[in-house]
């Protein structure tokens, strides 16, 4: 599981750099402010979860997370210079880095001693503040806060699936895979039909 | 004093939880957006307080807050769906949160051998960090930034009257519910007579 | 070589402080944001650098940095109202305090075991997040994220060649001066010339 939970992690901080460059590449950012918002976007949540939880940074503890990330939004760079990709398709590994994220976050602070409801609330953020940092960078309204993309509620399902999972005997790799299926799955649904969960009040104040 | 601070830490949490779910309501935020808003406003300020002073986050070190926040969210959402509340009911739990949070927030400051002039400042972060947050998340300009509020400098005024007066050998419980009124007051006062500070330069450049 | 750190470090929150009254005053704002603005324009950096080391934030730890940030945007609030300055002008304490604060925080960062890499990230995390918040704080666009500023690019090209010329077996201090001269010159080069580094596409999506 410590050696699952390890790839899974470099690969997330792998896509959530390429979908930053990606998103800062549209912008026409320069070289320089490109690797910025990958590094911001691959190393972003893990570093939250960190500080809260009074680890080192784990890309200070582990600098393979920085190599990867920084040589993902370089070659992001080259690549991209030449082929015109649509920009849809940037969500697929938006969804892979939020489900990986999630997943390796919630376990993390499971080794903390936190409850299941802390452990799920900082796999929520692991997974999500990385986006969010990208997004506000390039100037966007954080996919987090757009209604119908179940993002948030993705990740908390995700989380949730994992812990409960575990607590009925679930091996801890099953679960993770699970777990990481179905937020990718809530994040698809949701982008092809924009599902809405129930809001405050129709017509606000 | 220790169980008064708990105490008030806890009501103060509760207070923010509902001022950031009212105001993600009015936004027509769906129910995870506003317990998200509701989380963020109730722990923002004393989380960074801890990480400042290297300690675990308090709501991580006791997860009755992080009980207490969530179900205040979720209350919120259940009751004001069908009572309509008028917006600026809204200014009295934010101005009891930043009164609570800031004279908690000083306290626990002071027991980490902080001077008084870092343990005010601690203080106002701990009172203004959350509604900044909230504001930030509900696209709306901080209060702490509208001129006439008085929004920082109340949480100061009343930070360096508790120490003030510690100084002067009242009891810390007594000195505790003095500068509270002070906030509460002068917020009071700045909302309804829009007080103005002196500022730079009447025509900018 | 812990002395010039200490005696760079201190200038550089004055430095930082200074523009960040600056900004503030020019935005009207009163005595109190002023001050708050120029504490965090000043100390920002070296808190996120200090936090992602696990050390006590700077200003904690030696409580006279506070005392400088705060003086100073105080005096400025006191001079700046009788003289009127070219706003221009505010780009050459900015850039002092770049330099220094990339200087410094490579420096600390290095004590910390980190490798040269992560050592230049943080030094420049330590030079741009001050100025970043100050932008973010008075509603500006962050010169960080402005093309043709070269502002990230300066201080990472002074942090590189601070690490090159000390591997190199120049002295620390030597190293430190050149390091500082290198980003003062790029980015005076980069405000008069407007340099612009490679971009992702002319034309983007």
């Amino acid at each position: 599981m410590e050696e699952l939970l390890y790839w899974l992690g470099l690969a997330a901080v792998g896509v959530s750099a390429l979908t930053g460059a990606l998103d800062a590449g549209r912008k026409q950012m320069d070289i320089v402010g490109l690797i910025m918002v990958g590094l911001a976007t691959a190393l972003g949540g893990g570093t939250v979860r960190d500080i809260l939880l009074d680890r080192r940074p784990f890309w200070l503890a582990d600098e393979l997370n920085l190599v990867v990330a920084m040589s993902t939004a370089a070659l992001c760079f080259v690549v991209a210079r030449r082929w015109r990709l649509p920009p849809r398709l940037f969500l697929i590994p938006d969804a892979i880095g939020l489900a990986l994220f999630t997943v390796v976050g919630t376990q993390i602070a499971l080794q903390y001693s936190t409850s299941w409801l802390a452990a799920s609330l900082l796999g929520v953020t692991t997974g999500v503040v990385g986006g969010v940092l990208r997004d506000v960078l390039c100037n966007e309204v954080p996919l987090l806060f757009m209604r119908g993309e179940l993002y948030a509620t993705a990740a908390w399902i995700g989380a949730l699936t994992l812990l409960a999972l575990q607590a009925l005997g679930v091996s801890p790799v099953l679960a993770a895979w699970v777990a990481m299926g179905v937020i990718i799955a809530l994040r698809g649904l949701a982008v092809i039909y924009k599902i809405r969960v129930p809001i405050f009040r129709e017509k606000g104040g």
